[in-house]
């Protein structure tokens, strides 16, 4: 990928690549995927090639392909365009193609490829393509392609439509449903899904242009099984420009609209009809227009400005922000944010802790609105959550390691990848045992409260999951003789390379301050009285919870630096066998340690996938001695291969705070390599979200030093060096702010309506609306 | 395609081509399948490119896909292999591509591809791939890659696999199933479909050998969705070989091995075990070559030699006759033969008229007893046809149009292709009303007894057939006051762009022989009594049903010839408006008509897809005078656009009885056109198996003169001018002959063991075993 392509006003806006393999399409497929929380559109090209992944994701259509847990089906592709100039049909075949050049632009997220084409006869063709999601309308998207034959007339034939011929990774989740021209130039495919029968309406229209003026075309309607199209053939004269408008409507049977219509799928069709024939009229101008509006608003409210001496920084949050703004439906608590956005079919497009842990600082501190729907999605997820508990032998809600509709509870998979040693598919154990989950929903909901103020939210939702999830591990705890403490045995902890660990560090340390977060919650409920107070009792029964709750917190493990000052991820950690982990430290891709050794194998290793026990010092970090956590930082990040997208962020932050800020800026670079790095095959399935959170929170939390403690909001900065200004915005209590940090000093203006008192570098302040508090000096450990 | 490709001993036997286009890839995959009756390899490159079809289809697994009609599914796919060549992914990009040429060998069944590839670093390699499906053990398939680096050594990574992310255009048969590596280097996929549970199992184990040497190779296992493979790299010195092989078993739960198992699923997967295990030891050539001799077998029985002024006749018989043999599961009467053979998924690899209308008379004349397992194949179908016949209102047994598992009954679908008017899809009516078939297949049945004289299946089954589809005829005929006849309303003839006619000439002469042939069986088996007479009299009622069928034949209106001497095709046919065919016969593409009409419209056009009357008068020669034959020829022809594959040799067949040899050539090379022809979309769905038939038809009965008719065997050459020799095999009663036809004079040879008489050009001759009869002039009208 190429991050140098804008210039002047579009200069650090402009991701995209300058040239062209068939091998390597799913990089940019997903890097420069367009979305806008409802649906997700992988950037495959119009034309065909083999290595494809044409995905079209909507956000909450899960379904199950027969035996298989549910995921979000691959709708029929919209984005197909075969073309055939004079009778050869287009492909870029290196000779052939000059001048490639193929770019997302974040500003108004057009993706936008132009080349030359030569055809075998040696006449000359330029071709535009363009293309839109809308973020001012979900359902519409919106593609134009232009071409100028150079030398002489051009004969151009194209064939565009609406291709069900899609599968996830080979299963198809549709029926053959209902296709349809239903003018001359409409088409409609109508289909269901098989299982869930979740019905999908897709719209696509067609405008033709010769220098502007709209033309009159006879269009050849193709119907094949599963395939619905037109073709239609012109010749084009000499340097005039053809131009292909395709406007669509994609609408689905679990859209907000239909929600409580007498015949959902029916008002799914007509939706669609009735915004497909509007669009139509407009154009894909007309269209595309208001779209880039609501992207610059979003720039507005939410850009992160970066100078530093490596221009790419700059273009990888903004690259992060993007994602962030297009991976969440907003306002829908029906629907969580997949593992991978809708970028791609990665972990099936369920829900994990990414969510909760990686994303929803970002959403909390600039767009909390965002951040409450995330956690009604958990507040409607407690059912399955229950489910899971009791089919588990537990009492309260035990999160799903992975999630799909909030209701549906566990749907995650029992097989993954080959074994080395035995050649079998691996058992997946984290929906068993890596429960660690159901603390993280806790925290967070805690998290928001304090970052909002909100309430209203908690009232309605969040007490009832943080006392319930406290429920759970009051009932998950046992009792261990010879500590003479409640214990947690039988966990996967975040670094997944150690599977049935007794006491993980992480687990317990989270666990606890889970239950105490519900204890205190009790304690104010029960002080203030009211609604909520009688309805959560009467479900809980605080007299008994309470006391229960106390003596699990007093008597739980909780493992201790040992004589090194290290903490032990789990119990027996540190007589574990050490090897030499540096050639997959030094590998071009990560899980390379998988061709030498199996799971069972590495959990007898002292080898991890991730953070774990540094990961529990970022989310509690009063918790140990800054001594302690550099001695934990410099023991387990020379164990950690960073084999997962979790893990660099994470370090970065910590190592931040310890003020070693030129490891953490290294940490910061090498997130960016997860998606935008020179690993070509690391995003084929997706995007990996998380990262997009952990890049804001390397920038913000890490280097913009921002932390959220019990007490409030303090914000100490760390720049590296080699960056000289970082600008964010933040949204405290409501009251949004702007953080501009430019060598050692610090500005904070307040652009709200009420005072709110922060603390920064160590000050207490209070800020009035309007006001600007500046501050010198205050960069550094 | 190339037919010239061999050269000396390979003359005439070797099928390719010498370019590749991304876009034009199914017609190699088609015409070059591979097969042997059991399965059909559709000839897909190793590696990606878009637009290839990867079909491995085997004969009776049919699936339902939700709630579609039932298909062959697609198999998990064997064919796969990545390469990358120092780094570089191979791929066929064409300026990298150097003597590039791939050719199907007729005589061994052996489809190699040969070329000089260069890297992107300018390095050379060489590669080889061969691969075979085995003739001698039906379930086997190697396949076998050459690399050699050229300047340097070379680095290769392998990857190949069984992957199963295929589907029928969109549509995906099999659960996800067991995905096993067995030991370091077999790999193993079972999985059953969804709805039938038709449990597959594929087989696959690796070898590497440097210059003949076997290697030691450290595979590494993937497993992944519906994807199973090995991976390994190794570098080669330069100049020398390194081979892989795959060899593969293909076993199935439907497996005839496998009937009658108590777990037909496990049966499968054991035997599929222990032949990989014997093919893994032994290796390629050693599999191979038995496979070649079995070819050769083949060959020394049927193959049929052509001298004449063009070189492709030859060359395209063989071709035909190659096809011929792999369409057919021999002795296998569950299953039918395909439309398409086992190249491709097309029409959904039903069965219809084709096989008996012009297939069966090949293998009536060829090999019997395939002719025997597709007739009994029909009988078990009789449950079907009366279950069909008893939802139609009807008696007796009315066949489907379309069959698959034999007494599954009509499985036609019911939705087809865009109409071009109303944008919407076609209703198909075929499985309601074109009913010939019954007659179609009664007919069949008494031209093999004809042929071969076997009573042993009329008793056991031919008999019943001829009677019940009689039935249904008495019960399908209704009353015409008018007439004061019994009519057939609302049909459609073989020339199906017509719908809804009434009297069908086709069809009712076809009907009224039907029911005479069944009252010559009701009169032949009262004469002989026995057991078949007590059965079927008991069934039947030959009492009531043969005065029923006297009166039905008597009555029956069969349309004669008007005043111009032409037989109307149907009621109010020379009626109809005529237009100008020029534009859709001069058009390089079938079916260009449809741009413009409509079915509703074309049925008031004079304009037919294929023969239909012309058809009825190679079926029935005796019907009507030579020159009402002759008026009807070039009455029909000139309004007819040749749009099926069954249309051209019925047209080489009559043109050649009316002594228009000149036309008859040109009809003949039409045939192979459809498939071999330059129009490189025709066999995109798999190759046309009629037209394989029609094409023996043409050289056998049009130019080689043969007629089956009730008093025997007559042969009366007709060559055309450009002709100089035709020799072919045919069974007589059991008896072995070969007839050369030289010039003006003929050769019959008898290999067989006991006398025979045949009509030789209008002289009834008695031969004798190892007789020769020889006769001079005899080739003409």
């Amino acid at each position: 990928m190429r991050y140098d392509l804008g210039k002047g006003a579009s200069e650090n806006w402009l991701i995209g690549e300058d040239s062209f393999a068939a091998h390597h399409q799913g990089k940019a497929e997903a890097l420069l995927c367009q979305g806008n929380g409802y649906l997700g559109q992988r950037a495959a090209l119009e034309e065909a090639y083999a290595g494809q992944t044409r995905d079209l994701l909507v956000a909450g259509t899960f379904d199950r392909f027969q035996d298989e847990v549910t995921e979000l089906p691959n709708l029929p592709d919209l984005t197909n365009l075969e073309l055939f100039l004079d009778g050869e049909r287009f492909s870029m075949l290196p000779d052939r193609t000059r001048g490639y050049l193929r770019y997302l632009d974040l500003r108004t997220g057009a993706l936008r490829r132009e080349l030359l084409w030569t055809g075998a006869g040696g006449k000359r063709f330029r071709l535009v393509f363009e293309r839109f999601v809308s973020l001012e309308n979900e359902h519409l998207i919106g593609f134009r392609t232009e071409i100028i034959p150079l030398d002489g007339d051009g004969e151009i034939r194209a064939e565009t439509g609406i291709d069900g011929r899609v599968t996830n990774t080979g299963a198809s989740h549709f029926l053959e449903g209902d296709k349809r021209v239903l003018d001359q130039r409409t088409m409609r495919m109508v289909s269901q899904t098989a299982q869930d029968h979740v019905s999908c309406c897709l719209h696509a229209g067609l405008k033709v242009l010769i220098d502007g003026e709209e033309q009159a075309v006879s269009w050849l309607p193709l119907i094949e099984r599963r395939y619905l199209a037109l073709r239609s053939s012109c010749t084009v004269p000499r340097e005039k420009r053809w131009t292909l408008e395709k406007l669509c409507a994609v609408t689905t049977g679990r859209d907000r609209e239909c929600r409580g219509a007498e015949d959902p799928a029916a008002a799914a069709a007509e939706n669609g009809r009735i915004l497909l024939q509007a669009a139509l009229r407009d154009g894909y101008n007309a269209l595309f227009s208001p779209s880039a509006s609501a992207w610059e608003k979003v720039w507005a409210r939410q850009d992160i400005l970066i100078r530093s001496d490596r221009a790419q920084d700059q273009l990888m949050v903004r690259f992060a922000l993007y994602h962030l703004n297009i991976m969440a439906h907003k306002g829908d608590s029906r629907v969580g944010v997949s593992a991978k956005g809708l970028t791609g079919e990665g972990y099936k497009c369920h829900s994990f802790w990414d969510t909760e842990t990686y994303l929803l600082p970002y959403y909390a501190l600039t767009q909390p609105e965002t951040a409450r729907s995330l956690l009604e999605y958990r507040y409607l997820g407690l059912s399955g959550a229950r489910k899971k508990a009791k089919e588990n032998g537990y009492e309260g809600a035990m999160y799903p390691w992975e999630t799909a509709l909030p209701e549906d509870g566990e749907v995650t998979p029992l097989w993954g990848q080959a074994d080395v040693v035995t050649g079998k598919a691996l058992p997946i154990l984290t929906g068993l045992i890596e429960q660690h989950i159901t603390a993280d929903i806790a925290l967070a909901v805690h998290f928001y409260k304090t970052v909002t103020g909100d309430e209203a939210f908690m009232d309605r939702c969040g007490d009832e999951i943080l006392l319930d999830t406290a429920l759970f591990w009051a009932s998950r705890v046992t009792r261990d003789l010879e500590k003479q403490a409640w214990v947690i045995l039988d966990v996967i902890g975040p670094d997944e390379y150690k599977e049935h660990v007794n006491n993980n560090a992480y687990t317990n340390y989270l666990a606890c301050e889970n239950m105490r977060l519900a204890l205190e919650t009790m304690e104010a409920l029960r002080k203030a009285g009211g609604e909520t107070y009688r309805r959560l009792d009467k479900q809980f029964c605080f007299d008994r919870l309470a006391p229960r709750l106390r003596d699990v917190i007093q008597k739980i493990f909780l493992p201790g630096p040992d004589e090194d000052g290290i903490v032990p991820q789990f119990d027996g950690y540190r007589s574990l066998r050490a090897i030499d982990l540096t050639p997959y430290k030094q590998a071009g891709e990560i899980r390379t340690i998988y061709h030498h050794y199996n799971l069972a194998q590495m959990s007898g290793l002292q080898v991890h996938k991730q953070a774990d026990t540094l990961a529990l010092m970022v989310q509690l970090p009063d918790l140990f001695s800054g001594e302690v956590i550099k001695k934990c930082f410099e023991y387990y990040e020379a164990r950690t291969l960073h084999d997962s997208s979790l893990s660099k962020s994470t370090h970065c932050v910590l190592a931040a705070r310890l003020g070693e800020t030129e490891q953490a800026r290294r940490f910061f670079e090498g997130c960016g390599d997860i998606d935008m790095g020179p690993n070509m095959h690391t995003s084929d399935a997706g995007i990996h979200a998380a990262s997009m959170g952990g890049i804001w929170q390397c920038a913000v939390y890490g280097f913009g030093g921002v932390a959220v403690q019990a007490d409030g909001l303090h914000i100490r900065p760390r720049l590296p060096g080699t960056w000289h200004l970082l600008s964010f915005p933040l949204v405290w209590q409501g009251q949004p702010l702007q953080i501009t940090i430019s060598g050692a000093d610090i500005h904070v203006s307040h652009q709200g309506d009420r005072p709110v008192g922060l603390n920064i570098a160590g000050q207490n302040v209070l800020l009035q609306p309007g006001d600007v508090y500046r501050a010198s000096s205050v960069c550094g450990a």
